[in-house]
């Protein structure tokens, strides 16, 4: 079967919840994981990386609920990292059963470095545990994906052997990474088209592109390796990931549509075809960036490309010389292809349960009936403050509810007085994991520090803050605050590893309840993983 | 003169003054683009682009001063934009007089769709026009930039002769901008070989590149344009600039100096060289990035390339499969190159102001004796409050200090009190412009929103809420809070254009004191823009 030269459309494969996560501090759970990619499916993604089973039992569970709950028959395909090794791969498989598609995605090193200092294993040893491997991964499942990890700096005759060799037990898709970020576009481009013209089988799988973004050119090189015969992208939503992230879904997507003319013929399409090159739905690319960005923490800068505040914020320059334009001069995309719209009334004080539900509905969000019942008790708490409710501020309150942090510690009460002359003065009381309703104050030197404070005074887990944010959702005065925080376990039980970062997260229209909830809410993360862990159902060690 | 060949190194010309500037709410006045000019200098770039000198009076005065304070004879050259007018080239000249070294920066487009829509010229008209201006920009300095404007999109015939001429009249440098971040790479490479192989005189001018990231893709553009003989790259600070902004500064520059043996070749150099690629000091970057990130509020995310707060977090991926290594196996740049270092304790409640001074001058601020007086004042409150001060505090105080936003509302007392089962009520009190001292109260949805519907009953002018966003300066909960700001004129007086956006920034370890400040800042700025303009000195209009 040649699959690769029949590939006449980009594959994209989404790892915003394996790679990605994998940044500091943008840990999320299994509910936050599904949450994503229900939203991931909506966006049209081919393969979605759910995690690595073997790495621990919320990792085996997130992959195993996603692919229930998302790999359906006309959904992605659902894949699970393992490195080459029996149990990882067992444990995959295991994890993956409940989806319609599912892929083990195996790798090891090929550089002599990491053979040398990682692996301490000949190329020879390594050679065979790849046939081996991807031979074991394929009892299991047919799609089988094998890395040949540090690749960009691995002797090319030794990778084109182990290519070869992987492609022959079975791999339907070989991928590609530049682990360190390295490369420049044309070095990753000659380095697809070497594997093109001298890995024999190679028509017998699709050749996947992974790469990080330490120099900037993450997405300048798939777009090169795309050039050169590359068929499947691995890429994350605004581009989180280790250090600087992976390539940016978005950024890929939109400069396959913008410039399909540009790239049809290297995928053997007519020069004039407008057919789309992936089969992402654009229109949801805008939503997804601000799911992920909310539930994992991490923000997107205002000049980011595509999905940035200022993307489309074309007009400051153009009126600059006074001009009368044609608009298509200075535009390339419309802000409407990627799901930005400015609905702003869309319901008030006196809409009903089943008009909030219906624009949730349409908004994407399809709630359990208990989350649901949350978000619209806040929301009509918001409606009472706020004259106008728009799709941002339901977003908002939505991606609140779905955190599902685990309440062992409640926030009753807040309370504070603050100013330039007076000394921050806060009051909390906590319902405690037993029940129990504690109350305490605390001065500090801002409001924040004061909430929090108190707040430790009642929990009394050693921690340690390490950023603090707040950015107003919507506009106005009276707009939704939305606060993460990120902190560090400072104590040395020895059951949560040193350096482990837990997140929170919470929105309202008063930033000092809003800071209060986040703080309680990265603490109850912190305090669940301080509690002996609860077996797994299947054993995967 | 065979000035293209010669160049054996990359001159670094940055533009965040001037189209960074431009990118919505990221508006400097005079004196913090000073400041940042300042910085530019230490950080080593060979061209600073002050602005656009026939713009506005502020603009005007910006240029001037900064080729006064910055343009000296072993300093950047200073550079300003004109389009090509005769009275912008006039206004451009007499404002860099104080400059040792003066470039005028003079442009006009070249593409048909342009000349047919915005300039309604013919080509022959256009060559006329640049030709001539050329030449009337060069009777007042000999370093002349000539940009054909929209160069990507021109006929390459027509775009050839139009830069043969320019160069004929007295261009040293000619730009080739990608004015809408449209192409690829490999085009973008296509097109600067294609000027060097077809302008007969190109060897007399060195060729520079302007971009935008609208595509993720201004980076690599850049580079492969320097493989193709660009010897000036523009670029910003954290890449800011209009939509999704201009080529990142620090990317292309680690980019050029870690992979240097790569680019050594296209530079005419041996492959081995070590020697640098362009003559920045890698070491200030991170301050540069910190400082303009401040001065103009545009946030930089923590997976942005090099500046990014996670982008040298090598750590959480290596142990992940708990083995010993290398460090070089993963690493391809150390932090300490771009300065970032973890200084934590430098000074506290007893440091004196020579301790302070001299602090200040090793982090490379030179503060006014005034501005001194100023800072120390807040050091010692800060450290009043706070056990341990860093420098990053110590640069969220001067970076506070250089604002220098007009004090026509003076913040006297602001008091909140708030909670979540409590009204948030804030009490403020200013003295006006005429000095008197006025005190009203709000209540509000949150203790911001309440502070600022207070403000706003006492300054009384029109304005509308667009961003509100607060960072933590440094980790801990007694951490300096960073408040940013956007606000529009929301009146119909006529003075102020429809949409122009006023920010204001403020640090403060009660970020409900910041928030005060801060919104106090941004009206302040709105409430000078309403007052009648004073006249420049120079008549340049």
């Amino acid at each position: 079967m040649n699959v690769q030269s029949q590939s006449k459309r980009i594959i994209i494969f989404d790892t915003t919840l394996r790679d990605g996560e994998q940044c500091p501090g943008a840990t999320l759970d299994v509910d936050e994981k599904l949450t994503i990619a229900r939203q991931l499916a909506r966006l049209g993604v081919d393969v979605i990386e759910a995690g690595f089973a073997y790495a621990s039992p919320g990792d085996f569970t997130a992959v195993q609920k996603i692919a229930q709950a998302v790999g359906t028959a006309d959904g992605p395909v659902i894949c699970s990292l393992a490195r080459a090794i029996p149990n990882d791969i067992k444990a995959a498989a295991e994890a993956l059963k409940p989806a319609a598609k599912g892929r083990i995605h195996t790798f090891i090193s090929t550089s002599d470095i990491h053979l040398e200092y990682q692996l301490k294993k000949t190329r020879g040893e390594v050679l065979a545990i790849a046939e081996e491997m991807v031979a074991y991964a394929k009892s299991f499942v047919e799609d089988v994906e094998f890395s040949p990890m540090d690749a960009a700096r691995s002797d090319p005759a030794y990778l084109y052997q182990v290519l070869e060799r992987a492609i022959a037990s079975g791999a339907t898709t070989i991928n590609i990474p530049d682990t360190v970020g390295y490369m420049t576009p044309s070095e990753f481009g000659d380095m697809i088209r070497g594997i093109k013209e001298n890995v024999p089988n190679v028509d017998q799988a699709i050749i996947s592109v992974h790469g990080h973004n330490d120099l900037g050119l993450a997405v300048a090189c798939f777009l090169e390796a795309v050039k050169n015969g590359a068929r499947q992208l691995e890429c994350t939503i605004n581009g989180i990931g280790e250090r600087a992230g992976n390539a940016s879904l978005e950024e890929l997507v939109m400069a396959l549509h913008v410039r399909r003319q540009y790239f049809n013929p290297f995928l053997g399409r007519p020069v004039a075809s407008d057919a789309p090159l992936t089969q992402i739905n654009t229109q949801e690319i805008y939503k997804t960036s601000r799911m992920v960005s909310t539930l994992t923490g991490m923000l997107v800068q205002p000049n980011k490309a595509i999905v940035g505040a200022n993307a489309f914020a074309h007009e400051s320059g153009i009126h600059q010389d006074g001009m009368l334009k044609n608009r298509q001069t200075y535009e390339i995309m419309d802000a409407q292809t990627i799901g930005l719209t400015q609905t702003l009334l869309v319901l008030g004080k006196h809409s009903g349960r089943n008009a909030f539900r219906t624009r949730l509905k349409e908004l994407g969000y399809d709630l359990s009936e208990q989350d649901l019942n949350k978000a619209f008790v806040r929301f009509k708490e918001l409606a009472d403050k706020k004259k106008e409710l728009s799709d941002r501020d339901l977003e908002a309150i939505v991606n609140d509810e779905v955190q599902h942090v685990p309440e062992l510690f409640r926030l009753e009460l807040v309370q504070v007085s603050c100013g330039n002359r007076s000394c921050p003065t806060a009051t909390v009381s906590l319902t405690t994991p037993d029940g129990e309703e504690l109350t305490d104050a605390a001065t500090g030197t801002g409001p924040v520090d004061a909430v929090y404070k108190a707040i430790n005074r009642v929990v009394n887990v050693p921690n340690q803050l390490i950023e603090y944010s707040v950015q107003s959702v919507t506009a106005g005065i009276d707009a939704i605050g939305e606060v993460t925080i990120r902190l560090k376990y400072g104590g040395s039980f020895g059951v949560v590893p040193a350096n482990r970062i837990f997140s929170g997260h919470a929105a309202n229209t008063d930033i000092i309840v809003a800071s209060a909830q986040a703080y309680v809410n990265a603490l109850n993360r912190l305090y669940a993983s301080l509690q002996p862990v609860e077996p797994v159902a299947t054993p995967v060690r």
